[in-house]
């Protein structure tokens, strides 16, 4: 049992396992602990976010955090199939993704998310597509937004360099709205030059997916990228 | 870990543990061990749906039949935030729920759950709201559909008294499109008599949430059911 | 003003114009004549599905079935943005789409809209996307069932000769569930031996989109359909 | 036809037909033409929003502003059962309500939605039922948010007076975002004294349904609103 949660700190790399089957149950636990390693071995704050069903395994094994994917806005009551925050910070997680764009909520169940994230002290990544929404989700005060263009998503194109403009914009608009929340990128990155582009653009860290869950070699391509974190 | 998985017979009694803080996170546990322990003491197959958090932590500790509230119909792959059948299987679930008035899917979606389940081995217990809606999800071949009033559930008027002819009417209409679906009856259900009721009128066993699971001494409600359901 | 109202009979033609720029707007008014000359020419009773603001001004002007794309399963009420059945039937539909693949609905409001579309008399016809979910819709009592493998929409192919055997499934298991329900198939028809191939498998009409509203002489594709339907 | 677009004015009076019997088809023309003559007497600009059927018989008929309830963040093609931006403005509307809290959107379909209202000159109205949410809204740069709590829909208990404080606090956060979008105000509006109570606190104009829809005398209803929009 972990008696000292871990905390998510820049520079943040945020590994998204899905619903991959290199990223699930068995395959789920030794993931993390490659994730762990590669953060010891760099310094570097890596986190995992695993399905539910993994939650509880995982952040039985690892110290590092522990994500949800996704929760719902409600609180303990009569929802069959629902993911209950309760339930998943009980089950382990430290923090959770919102509205990711394989998981869009309706905005006033962003907001709604958000707050009972809040309630019950996970912290939050919310997903955006566009300079625009993160703006709009930066409103809502999450801890994290991430900006994912999901055209990019699982191209190996990384948002930081096929759209540059785009992550410079984002920054803007978001300090503009709210000038505490932490600004993640995602989609298309898989090379320690992509975290590196990131950065100088003016995010905190990045989420990456199958650029390390269908790595040939899952360590050494979260090893590159942490250390370019580092040396930012 | 288990060697031999619990199977799911008739009668049968399946706990929905819903959201709710009693059938969540450490409660869930409890309750699981309540539901095994009725389950020895009566000879009743007692099954209990959990949610995705809690499916390995209550699997490892039981060896009643353990559901998932809900699957989502996706292979392997790219979904962030959604509930992948052979993790579910993996996580140690014998079966799941599907389309509870609480989580409907769309109508194709039901068909591929269906299928997916089916192809990791899990068994399914389809929800439906009115007798026309089974017999159309009887034509899907799940292992079972819960017919359930959505008007009924939570409120402590079981289906199986309050419309004795919608059930009637449910276990005629699935039988001329499928005789071999098992028939559960669900809604409002907390008394022995309402299990004896929904067994004579054709039912192989019963769906109950809020009557077990936010009852005031849940094993002596359990054991109320489970002994009604034997002396049918 | 109509005073006798068009009615379906087989064979049956409906044209779905979706939200195409070739049948949206005045394209929809001059598309809708085109496919009432091409009635009258034949004989052949063609339909058109419309947007929900081309029904009024497309009703004005043909005397062939005119139908909605889709209703909302709810009665008059605080329902913003819906489409109400009763607005849809009084601005001149005789009929509706129920669960197209672009605009599925969930299984309870698949029924709902069936059997609220009965109460204001609009003719039902509900998609399916395979065998299996054909025959469920068909316990839901429409009036019409139309089988559109949506993997086919819009390729050109049509199922009547790409999948012959699942239209076979199709009318088989339909006519186990409801024996009384008019079949109809679609997805990639775009000639009149797609049709024909259609009605000698079994079915009493098809549904037909880019096939004619994007054709470069929609009423010479129109007439072809027609004139095969005719003549099996 | 008309040839010049009414334009949308402060203060405005947004009257919003949902699907009402009293709001729709036929009734929907003359309850158009009673907020016609309201707008003529009073100077006040009046707008009504309608069902999709409702558009173009309404546009017919009446010189005030029509709006959409509802329209798709989509392009024409194929998307069968949709509400095709393009098609509500050939129709005769001049704006559309967006994300109304019975009709609620994805937030990337917030922003997509509001963007294909642009290409195709439609005022947008986008709904908020917080005021965190409401700022959100507004960094997606629509002509307009309104803010309506959901728990005073339909209640007659006006944000204006029950929360005048969110009222405020909206106004502010919207502001800081935003300067240049009209801010409306709606839920439980039956009064005059509601009217200026919400533009006193910063509104420049309300949305109403059923204290005018729904009204006895619906023609009073809006010319007690009116004449208070323009005393204050």
């Amino acid at each position: 049992m972990l008696t000292i949660l871990p905390r998510v700190e820049a520079p943040f790399i945020l590994v998204n396992f899905k619903a991959y089957a290199e990223g699930s149950g068995g395959n789920a636990i030794k993931l993390a602990k490659i994730a762990e390693e590669a953060s010891l071995q760099t310094g570097v704050c890596i986190g995992v976010a695993v399905q539910p069903t993994d939650i509880a395994p995982v952040a039985q094994q690892v110290s590092i955090p522990v994500f949800a994917e996704h929760i719902d806005p409600i609180k303990p009551g009569s929802y069959t199939g629902h993911v209950l925050p309760e339930a998943v910070k009980e089950a382990g997680a430290i923090g959770t993704l919102i509205n990711h764009s394989e998981r869009r909520l309706v905005l006033a169940d962003i907001e709604k998310a958000v707050l009972r994230a809040r309630e019950v002290d996970l912290f939050t990544v919310v997903c955006a597509n566009t300079a625009a929404v993160s703006s709009a989700v930066a409103a809502l005060k999450p801890d994290s937004v991430a900006i994912e263009p999901p055209e990019l998503i699982g191209t190996g194109i990384p948002v930081s360099r096929a759209k540059p403009e785009v992550v410079v914009e984002t920054v803007e608009l978001i300090h503009k709205v709210n000038p505490d929340v932490m600004i993640l990128c995602g989609a298309g990155i898989t090379k320690g030059d992509d975290v590196a582009a990131a950065l100088r653009l003016g995010t905190e860290g990045i989420v990456v997916a199958s650029g390390v869950v269908q790595a040939k070699d899952p360590k050494a391509a979260l090893l590159d990228l942490a250390q370019a974190a580092v040396q930012v």
